[in-house]
């Protein structure tokens, strides 16, 4: 199976790559933009998806300072999956 | 509106995060491991969701050897934090 994992600074946890790009948008005349946040995506595949969230716990995740999320990849690319584990 | 961007390195390009999680994972005994791709998530407010794949093009992304995927958040269950004020 495919598996993709979300994984993303937690609320509150400075973001400083989120901050430059927010800054910078505006400086290339994109309006509206707020609240960036940027994380890693990782994509694997996983014999045992069961295993995933172990994975993430012992190597692909910083607990203390990352939230994560298992979703499937295997639809089709465009479509977002919603329906994962939130973990963390 | 609240999207994500995928941004992961293209097909073939080297990527060797990845390629240090795929060994360490059999490391720690996780076995069924392979294909493991490593790119960012990008989690933002934009009023204007048809500027994202510009922004994309001119600072999100590296086209050069990343491809991009813009999905709506909206029902994200990892972000409850929906249609707040958007801050330049």
């Amino acid at each position: 199976m495919r598996a993709r994992v979300l994984v993303r600074p937690k609320q509150g946890i400075l973001d400083p790559q989120g901050q430059a790009v927010q800054r910078a948008l505006p400086a290339l005349g994109f309006e509206g933009v707020g609240d960036v946040r940027i994380g890693r995506l990782i994509e694997l595949e996983v014999a045992d998806p069961a295993q995933l969230p172990a994975m993430c716990e012992r190597l692909l995740v910083n607990p203390l300072i990352e939230d994560y999320e298992i979703v499937e990849a295997a639809g089709a690319p465009a479509s977002p999956l919603n329906g994962g584990a939130i973990g963390g």
